[in-house]
């Protein structure tokens, strides 16, 4: 359900006036007669996007994938009607129900028991490689001073990030950036190759580790979210058919609605892994990743991230011993702020607002700033050999080491506070040179820690638990924070959308606590000790940064409350979140849904643009559709396959009076490729008994399609005819030629459609029975603006 | 988003077992051939519905409403396309829009600061009336014994309930119940009249006050549920039309659309105040309330919650003195059990699997029960006097206070423990005879204390707090928990459903906290005590009651957790809820579901049964449609409109050969009451520059169309003409006669049509473009059993 504010309110602002407030025009495109200006220019610039070519094309189905860019393809999710999967459907036993429906809770089981097991060796993999990273740096800073130390540390993230693009570039680089975008387009109905391959899956997973424990500001929970739907599809289609890891009992779940059901569940599951956070796992995927939602998927997803949280559980108490790091403290709560003074006056409303009102910018501008950064690189490196993505992401990595190594090596030491306060349990030793400690020790002698080190010199959780830490106030200096909150916020914004796995939410969190926290201790003075704990702020600061680069309202409420575990600050959190989207709505749209218009997805949003209302559906179709014979001749039916691109035809019966249906491309070749021929127009097939059954059609896994051009037919097959009647879905959904685009596009979303026949408005008196077919591509704001250039 | 887990399931199965499963017929519908036990019954029983014709009736559009049968109008979704709104939509300006925006927050913020106000002051009402009870009855009973304590007592509890059930009858029936099935109901689409008035707002809120305090074993959130849904459609429509509190603002509102979507907000609002759960109140709309859901709603309905808490906690702030008794303890949180031991071992996972075995039979027994009761009251009363409620009532009440004040008297007094234990503030005064209390004196002598009384003695949410205290073991003896779990369960599957307003959570929390509690105890000797806590069972309990009973998931987590505050319990409180759920699926539906259908409402499930993919859309059809042509004689609509009952007509061209459009009744009744003739049957309405613009033709309020029998149309006048194409919907969506009706199902369904047109295979030669409409009730099972009694 994905939450486009600025056009959700236009739009439902428009929906709603009033019962019918809806122009068909059934002559051409004319703008608002009131309007002076827009007469001579289109009103609606075209948005940019990554692929290389800059115009937009009707006939461009392709998209940016991860780093490159990929061909794609719509899902179908209607129903087909006819003989032959009529006849499927009787034969069908109750046995086979009761394994179909036991299937599909043991998918989910399994999908939960994977992704919980793939969320926890991340953590672990991360934990310890960064664990022993800033181990030896430590010991080679106190042994051999800071240049060997800054070579040893910077020489290992150049390394393990070196490692992660080499794998993205070359390997899958459908495994670059968080990869939220594609998942959330594939469960809008784009469909691409290899987004979902066990390839994809593997570098992932390593490329995460990597670029995690490498040091940059990124998270990985958007990953997660990839990796977790990369679980659930090649459980959906039986393992990985390139390797032959494939079951038999597949048959059941080769169509598109039952694996955008495994996805989503999936998208849910990797949140629940990544957060530890069941429930926002949930609520994640409902809000921001889906398109189309059903009841009994909530129930379901509910039950795949249950399966995470008692696998990452176990997983914990099998840690106790304290040999998977700092992983496993706290139990599932990652960053707890329980048990500090949750009352709250009237006066601590005002800067939690202005905590939201500055999430609120500082969100926005990041989603600005780094679409102009990614479009820039984008521009620049797309053109250019493929290293260069390579180099990128090891440049950023330096700069991002010499910066965390460098700033805290010219910061000022502080005496350790003279009480040991603080209820994180590390918090009492002052100064410590381990791994994650509140009070950093770095290069500062006995007695004083280096509080910049404590957030440059750390992983990125570590450094948000020591901003979230609450009673420990006074342990960062007002000028320290400063600086942290500017260089993470410039790394962030250059680094997301690199050739590495990178998810946006420790970014956020980090920024948005560091402000938060600014923000509590410029508060002492006003409000004195009584004031809420700092840790409370830097909550309350992520939340307003979350929700003013990715305005999400109920998941991430819930996501908050489940990495700090405090319910009494749920009001507040509500609030910062309000306060923060609203501001941003105001700038600019959501993260994810910006990076899903620059890869090129064409994505349906729920509602239609205000400017289809003055379209009819009937303006829309690109051109006469091809049409076919109930009984078509082969040769015509192969010459029209390989000279277009269609993936339906209308079919027409009765000397082209009568719509007979709708026949799909993988249908028809499977025919040809069964050699289903009839030797004579006027015979039918299926009177022939055929073998063929409605399990030769069901549709394969994504980008797996036959083609046409690997086909061969002898001259004589070309004399035999097909029978399309009996694959053709007898009763499409049709809508009348004179219906507004709006309207047509609300039936199309809604039901998630990959054609949609329009039929004239006086069928007795025209030619044919069929006007065109709308597609996807029919509805995108760019192509029709194109069209018609003077609509508003 | 309705969780129809049973059909859901099953229909899942089926939508999904290949690209196609679907088989329309052509012909008559034959039962499957390999059944032969099929062939001469009807398969599918019709379930018994409260109506008092027992025969499911094509033409029976009505439903129980409360505690009386109403008449039931559907709800329209569909825009309306023609050049009458076309123009309208070209005349609004910038202003108009942003004035619309602006009033759709504005009343969104007025309804959840009126529903926090409402929960807030019922809260206060119930706290104040029911403690200035329980202190009279305690002074009575030390100052003059048993039989006058318990007069009073009883007393004091049958006038209450007397009031509130003499409301119920006789003011307002309507607002009997707990409102949730006609809120569910209304969200499908059935509107029925008073649903939402200003009397059923106030019967409810004074009934619903009057019933909490009365002692019955009732809750408040169902009411209150209603009421948000109530202030929702008055502000929506501007204030109660009936008593001219009305608004000229409203313009904007007059739709469908808007409605629905502030009445959602309106719900999820009710159980935010109800509970003090913001985000549990937005999901529990979300997943048992509504039926369409919109992404931007989410944002709305949240920032609705949002509002309801800030008033709730101001509410507190305020009451901080005492004044408002208890109410305000814990600020947000009503049952706190946080800070209670939260590890847990493998061994603690079986009693919690029990717990969720023994919800999911209890609460599916508890559905099954109280349906038949349900059932046998109401074909028992509806057919005599109305005061017979009255008197079922009263009984009911008497009953309750005999068993809740007798049972106590005669159980034995336990010495108060040692220690003062519990973190419970109160629980350290043994014996109190005050108000609330863990340690209740009642008729003991001072040191000892009554355990029973502790439960039965007291307001519901004071007995729940007890149930949950954490840190008193040994407070409750098993055979008070075990005799207390007998008489709720039995008082609360009586009393849910008689004529006074009702909410089902409590007495389901009372039940399952009780059962959590004693297998807590029983644990004792089994785990030590190391065991989670007595309070911490009684939650789980709890959650395994709601679970088994009400079939929610996420909602249920969530609400719980705000009740409770303990996030560290979430994967115990989602294992018990999966347990539960799946154990009372497997019994009958959600209790909600079984209300609704028991009042036989018309509702639409979010997916087509199984048996609809054997018939096609042309067979469920009743007649054939009465048509209108485009410009038609006055008499004769008159004629058509004053003998059918019809509310949508298709509107005809040229000479009956193509089908220009859908008009319904209340837009011809307003071109007939604005005397919008035509002398000739040649003209053109729209050509005269007519004076009628789009906001004539807004919808009324629910219930308040114009009637035909009061229009008078005088013999000139019944020889002009109307033109109906100037209101007809030239684009209504339609489908072919021969798509499966579950396919036609899903359409109508998604799209939350009121009509959908059917139009023939072949056009051409047909001699109608239109076969006929498909509404509501053409889709129900029952009907379609009744018609087609051998399909399965």
């Amino acid at each position: 359900m994905e939450q486009h504010h600025q056009y959700g309110t236009e739009s439902d602002a428009d929906t709603a006036m009033s019962p019918g407030l809806i122009s068909p025009r059934d002559v051409e495109a004319v703008p608002n007669p009131r309007d002076k200006n827009g007469l001579h220019t289109p009103l609606l610039q075209r948005k940019k996007t990554l692929l290389p070519d800059a115009n937009y094309s009707v006939e461009q189905h392709q998209a940016m994938i991860g780093a490159n860019v990929s061909p794609i393809e719509s899902l179908d999710y209607e129903l087909i009607e006819n003989e032959l999967f009529r006849q499927d459907w009787r034969s069908r036993t109750k046995h086979e129900i009761l394994e179909y429906v036991f299937l599909k809770w043991t998918f989910v089981f399994l999908l939960g028991l994977l992704t919980g097991l793939v969320g926890f060796g991340i953590n672990m993999a991360v934990e310890n490689i960064a664990g022993a990273k800033f181990l030896a740096t430590t010991k080679s800073m106190s042994a051999s001073g800071f240049m060997p130390a800054f070579l040893l540390y910077a020489g290992s993230n150049v390394g393990l990030i070196l490692v992660s693009s080499l794998l993205c570039v070359y390997i899958s680089p459908a495994a670059a950036g968080s990869g939220i975008p594609e998942v959330k387009a594939y469960l809008n109905g784009v469909d691409t190759p290899n987004i979902f391959s066990l390839k994809t899956l593997f570098v992932k997973v390593f490329g995460c580790i990597c670029t995690v424990s490498g040091g940059l500001i990124v998270g990985k929970e958007g990953p997660l979210v990839h990796i977790g739907s990369c679980i659930a599809s090649l459980i959906g289609q039986g393992g990985s058919r390139k390797y032959h890891l494939t079951w038999r009992w597949l048959r059941y779940f080769k169509n598109d609605r039952d694996r955008r059901d495994l996805v989503t569940c999936g998208s849910a599951a990797g949140v629940a892994a990544a957060f530890r956070a069941p429930v926002g796992g949930v609520l994640f995927a409902l809000e921001e990743v889906t398109s189309w939602w059903r009841g009994p998927l909530l129930w379901r997803a509910f039950f795949t991230t249950a399966v995470v949280a008692v696998v990452l559980r176990t997983g914990m108490a099998w840690c106790k011993g304290g040999s998977c790091g700092l992983f496993g403290e706290g139990g599932l709560i990652i960053f707890d702020v329980e048990g500090v003074k949750s009352e709250y006056g009237l006066l601590e409303l005002f800067p939690v607002v202005v905590l939201g009102i500055i999430g609120g910018v500082l969100g926005s501008a990041f989603n600005h700033l780094n679409s102009k950064i990614v479009l820039f690189f984008g521009a620049f490196l797309n053109k250019r050999w493929r290293s260069a993505k390579v180099w990128q992401a090891c440049l950023i990595a330096l700069l991002t080491a010499s910066i965390s190594f460098g700033l805290p090596w010219f910061a000022e030491c502080r005496p350790c506070p003279e009480h040991k306060i603080g209820q994180y349990p590390i918090g009492a030793e002052c100064p410590t040179h381990g791994r994650a400690a509140n009070f950093k020790g770095f290069h500062c002698p006995d007695g004083t820690y280096n509080d910049l080190a404590n957030l440059f010199f750390n992983t990125n959780d570590d450094a948000t638990r020591n901003l979230f830490s609450t009673g420990t106030p006074g342990e960062f200096r007002k000028s320290s924070l400063l600086i942290y909150l500017g260089a993470s916020y410039f790394l962030a914004v250059i680094t997301y959308g690199i050739a590495v796995p990178s998810g946006l939410f420790v970014p956020s969190i980090l920024c948005g606590a560091t402000y938060g926290r600014l923000v509590g201790m410029l508060m002492t003075p006003i409000a004195g000790d009584d004031r809420l704990d700092e840790g409370v702020y830097a909550l309350l600061g992520a939340a307003s940064f979350l929700g003013g680069s990715m305005r999400m309202t109920v998941s991430l409420c819930i996501i908050l409350l489940e990495l700090t575990n405090n319910l009494r600050m749920l009001p507040l959190i509500m609030l910062v979140l309000l306060v923060s989207k609203t501001v941003g709505d105001s700038f600019n749209d959501a993260v994810f849904d910006i990076h899903v218009q620059l890869k090129g997805f064409p994505f349906l949003d729920a509602h239609p643009e205000p400017f289809m209302r003055h379209l009819t559906a009937r303006e829309a179709i690109k051109y006469t559709p091809v049409t076919f014979n109930a009984v078509e001749r082969v040769g015509t039916v192969v010459d029209v396959l390989t000279t277009t691109r269609h993936n339906a035809f209308p079919v027409l019966e009765e000397n082209g009076a009568v719509l007979c249906g709708l026949v799909l491309r993988y249908h028809i070749m499977v025919l040809l490729e069964k050699r289903a021929f009839l030797d004579h127009s006027d015979d039918s097939y299926i009177e022939k008994k055929p073998a063929l059954t409605s399990s030769d059609f069901a549709k394969p896994g994504s980008g797996k399609g036959m083609r046409i051009e690997y086909l061969h037919v002898t001259p004589e097959e070309r004399e035999k005819y097909l029978d399309l009647r009996f694959v053709a879905n007898t009763s499409p959904y049709t809508v009348v030629e004179t219906m507004s685009l709006a309207k047509a596009f609300t039936l199309f979303r809604q039901l998630g459609l990959r054609h949609l026949c329009v039929i004239p408005k006086k069928s007795r008196t025209e030619r044919s029975p069929i006007v065109g077919l709308l597609t996807r591509h029919d509805f995108m704001p760019g192509y029709l603006h194109e069209q018609h250039p003077l609509l508003r």
